[in-house]
């Protein structure tokens, strides 16, 4: 409780009228000129939260689920679902659109979200399905995993996973912005950056996590697995006349089926990875591995060991 | 304000009954068929965050400590405390417990998990002994900590370590998944993965910390110093007859006291690292260190400089 | 709804007694002895996140902007951004004082704090100017972005640097603790870690970002671009009579204009790397780099490759 | 935590199926088929704190207003509040339609819900000035009220006139239902009880207030006062050939200007109180009042007095 | 923000000794010996919120039901009810409970209260149908009432009725206390005082209502309307040896079908009204009223008509 | 989601600069012009619900007492009370003083909001003493009345009485406005409108409450009971030249000890009941009675009785 004042009231006022002007704002201002909905990532998060409820009840969500309540919560929950999902995918079907006089045909961009945002609920049985598999691997595959709940409750990839694979439903159906809000949603939450682009099939498990960075063009095989820090990028140098990254283009690797890839192993590149390789940690690759050949580190030639007398 | 309906509300009906159906769960789905309660990553969380209030009073928690309100603040935080950590305790157990037709003698669970949470609770005055010895090394090894108040504050590596020594007690006392829970929680927040299964010594300091994995049996001695993205891990290619790694056995790293761990590098086997021992930074390390020697990369031998008219 | 008591009631009024004396405490809890405002975490979350939604009205923050509504809400976020940061200026100023008997001259740092505040706010269309800068390089750098809006919609960078550029103008105001803890939130957000003494010029571009490490010395030109996992360090053995790191030197990289540094390269010491210089992938530099010289990974020459039926 | 489950689920289930049913519901359940907005208590209680704040800024609200915020403040309330009176007028219109198969046209519904609600935030400036002849009225005629700020904070009255004037606005403008809750709301929280189609003069004072009804026909001249429990009502016995009172007919007191009403006085039918008259406490009157005419009860003479011995 | 200090830090915490020890609790302290719930306002409320809303679906509650969701809103609300009534039910059982050392058999309270609550639920629909026909008769008994929406949305007598209804439900099952709080609750809500104890038909109408006041032992016939300020009360001066008034004896009217009660008309103890009686405003019966009989005020003879220049 | 815009954003901008200029506030809005708070209705509110919690733990508020937290509850919440009572406070202080230029000497005001918010503090024991007195005399006055508990939770007058006393505590010690912002907020849950201004002895009882009215100058004795409807008010038509009351003198009644006034008794201006008087139900008293007399209700004979066949 004091007894001050705004030193300069005028001034500060004069910042807010600087803040709110068009020149200011450039094109980087997102004004709701036709009360369209925006992108907004607290609702993203709750659309998130809502299908990992609904996909894994029990596990995820704050609702108490038993025998007689499962239906009503998931029948209120994909009703939940559907309200945030349309509200949405009409805000990123605007960034698709060419405005006229600043106005959309909101109408239509509405129609399309619903339709969108129906058949991604139906489909979330299958949805549902595939992710088992992806709880299986990764309970298979690591020696500390001991339950498939543990896997649920406690593995990053699990949510990355799910992230992505709803990611991906939505690009697939067109959705701008979206989807790849929904994956950087994960990449906050786990250190795990899956481009929605990309294509994974099932089975498929990471650990750890921590850096692993799957690019959009990137096509992953079945019965996958992946260690923290793993890349697969694009090649670095291939630029245009502006020294800027050429768009477009397919530029990631392609992974075969039941490959490995151990720790902050790099792979750059539209290269091919056989089907039931292993690429060792802190591997750096950029051309084709053949089917079943084993990629590693070889013994370590350029590291010096001084005696702790030494200098 | 829309006049819509929804287009199938059959469908949606129909999808709402498939992911209620026990096919669709499998053994998915965790139903409290006896009210038992479930792991909450929220409630989880909370536990944590009174932890950190009761530990460092005034640096986490909303609350505003004075000479007044100490003891009082701190006597209703271990009472909620208390409470929140039986209930999760109980949802853990169950994991450990076989059920019969579906229940569990949740009485003798509760009377378990009330001992537990007591006893924790007994030990948070030790906790906070320890714990204020990781402070101080830290604040020791980084030539931009100006103040211990400025460790607690913004060094991620405390977020961890205080995680890392609550979920440790908790495995110790035989606690399923939670622990994995705690851990998870702090690696989502600081990008550092410490499986409560490790065993660390006092005066323990990490910086930065991104990328950093302690597996299960690591073991690690006193006033030790990591740096970010070091793995101390399992040797990789140890697997067994269905290409799955083995289960269960010492597989991490033993740390000795006073070890440096530079950025990057990656230690992996059950193999020693000898005490005042200095591992270099981007090192990958399979074979014992021995006690005060230092690893580091020799000059860089596998490097091409190409001038700015090379291509 | 149990029947149960706390078994031993007199124990644990022990352990909060025990937590709350002083010797328990050492040094390391903050009493609000003269009720001065401590740092809070959350606080500072929201002073961010009004600077967030200030600086790109429409992205961040639950405000439907409209052009109605614009000047309102920007008026007022600024007015709520100025209370909080006043308070929390105040609290990390008290950092820097000696106190006389516990007390410390509040008002003093009150008005400090105030001047600091407005003068900030007077700078908030300066910070947006620069931060389009950074909108525009990531836009440009990258094929996969396909509208200025998914940059500031879809990158953790956007979010790293707003926070940095706040953080590095309360250093230069000599505020203590604060930067640091908003440097930090950006670290936990997105694996990002820019320490706020760094020196950073506009066009400022980093790609995925999980595991960067920007040290507090580090002085970076414009038009940089950086990619996940890089680290701008320390050389690590530069260590005193304790074998403590030396403090308060300038020990981090200059960086030129039109620099690229790819993914997990680790630059080290005062080195500088010169303008429009060019750094690869898991490249370890420790040395200066000539203008615009390019450094990469020679072809790889300690990667064993086994055929499948190799051991 | 207890173990027990749903001793008859079935039974439980059923139940709800009952009460979800149509035939249970009869006409008594307001379904949103068309996804109309309905009338919403805590939305209505959400306007009119809004109006509240809007026409006595400083008083009302949760706000701290100041010369810098003021502006900005009330333009986001008023946005606000157009908001939600939209979303409330449209839920009140509904009732005055016809549905064909269940759907209304709402378009056509919005629209007028949109017209009259910006007419009546365009009239919440002259509503300001008639509200403060009120403020003026009770403090000239209380002789405890020490400043015209106490009475905004203290009477009752003022928020029920509030409402009432809001309410009979959105009446005079054809909004069913709506009116009424607004003016229930100010009766369950201040016990006056003011029908929204009552016509009611400036300078209007009631004091304490609890039990005042006043009927929807009533018309109320300038400057009167009326203290607690007084009824402006209709004429008990009028009531058609069912017994039940016959509706729509002009059935309450006309009130003068300068009419002073004390507590507990009962008015009914549509009889006339002249200009300056006085209605004495607990009088029962059902005939007209000439102008100027002071009735009171006369010395009471229905009342034994008996000593302490007697019976 | 002040450098205040609390004066006598000693003196405040002595104060809140005093506050906290046994003397000067004396019985009036409900402590929470063995962990037993405490009735609860707040969660009373919500239990009767939780009723309302199932009883009429759309008119009371935040949930917006349309005929996709009904039967899954219902059904948690059922549940959630369930669950709150349960633990208030406990705790107005232990009132009625003879404590051993402290100790409540709370098993059996909560086998009781769990039996009630579930036969409360399935009484619902029957509740619906009986308060359906509460509404019939206050929409044919008043002619401002347009529709029976209306009469749910605005009539206090409502929500006082169902309040009634809901407590003398529980009050019939033997469970003590909490039936009286329900009906304070709509007491405060709406100044409509029905005791529990109360026998009351159905259509039952109140209009206005504030200030009636139904006693304890009433008992109520079909088809009855009462208007606000009604007391149905004990006669005044039946008193024990102690001047206290004697206690649990039948000692309110019993009022026959189809009575109207005129405002503020006073009825005091156990006397009958009979069948069709009409009690005019203002009156005071303390003898029985024959079937059909009218009772009114005569044409007032104790009042004084004072032309204006009469003093 | 509509393709709606604001029809005319000029004029709705324009209508909120009148809303927002000084002509239209004339002097009623409350603008924080040196920051000084405001009475805020919620904060009071909170003050009596912090109040009502120390008086009588358990029984108010959401805290779950038991004898282990029991002290550190009531520390907490007397200092929360004392921050939140010491910002009303000065709130209130503000209307007494004469600004000049607008600035108040806030610093004295809080000196002295700090000394009455500490003495009240002080005091809350002895308040609690008196308190438990008026529960025994509301139990002891009840035959519907089962136990002191009940009283507590379930009669109105406990609630007014516990403001009341409160309010006047704050109104002896000088503070404008809060006082009677508190007995408006008991006025407004209960029907209860006690002026703090009165003074009432112990043993005090309000049986149901509805409509009672105690005038600022009432002085009750000790061990009086109260009946709903009953006014203790200043006699109507004393009033001053302009015809408005003559303030600041004393109106009330005085009323003895061990006095019962029954159901809707109205008792006007400065007259004395006498100890151990009894007034009746509905009776019109304007002069003194005297100790031990009774006043009744003589033999109704204004009434008339008409059989079912008279008109």
């Amino acid at each position: 409780m004091s007894t001050r004042r705004y030193d300069d009231e005028e001034r500060l006022k004069d910042t807010v009228r600087q803040l709110s002007n068009n020149e200011s704002l450039c094109a980087m201002c997102h004004l709701r000129l036709g009360f369209e909905p925006l992108p907004q990532e607290s609702m993203i998060q709750e659309m998130i939260m809502l299908c990992r409820s609904v996909l894994f009840p029990g596990f995820f969500g704050k609702e108490d689920v038993n025998s007689f309540n499962l239906e009503y919560i998931i029948g209120l929950q994909c009703e939940k679902l559907k309200g945030i999902m349309e509200n949405q995918l009409v805000a990123g079907l605007v960034f698709g659109e060419k405005s006229e006089n600043g106005r959309y045909s909101l109408d239509r961009l509405l129609q399309k979200a619903e339709k969108v945002a129906a058949r991604f609920i139906y489909k979330l049985p299958e949805l549902r399905r595939i992710l088992h598999t992806d709880v299986e691997a990764i309970y298979l595959g690591d020696p500390a995993a001991s339950s498939h709940e543990e896997v649920i409750y406690c593995y990053p990839a699990i949510k990355a996973i799910i992230n992505y694979r709803i990611a991906h439903e939505l690009l697939v159906e067109g959705i701008p912005i979206i989807p790849r809000m929904i994956s950087e949603l994960a990449h906050s939450e786990t250190g795990i950056d899956i481009h929605p682009g990309a294509s994974i099939g099932h089975h498929f498990a990471i650990d750890h996590g921590t850096g692993v960075v799957i690019g959009a063009t990137a096509i992953i095989g079945n019965n996958v697995k992946i260690y923290q820090g793993v890349t697969l990028g694009a090649k670095s140098f291939a630029v245009d006349e502006n020294n800027n990254p050429i768009k477009g283009i397919a530029r990631h690797p392609i992974i075969g089926n039941n490959v490995v890839i151990y720790s902050n192993a790099t792979i750059l590149g539209r290269i091919t990875i056989g089907d039931n390789a292993v690429i060792g940690g802190n591997i750096w690759v950029t051309t084709d591995v053949a089917p079943g050949e084993r990629v590693i580190q070889a013994k370590a030639n350029n590291i010096l060991r001084l005696k702790s007398d030494e200098q």
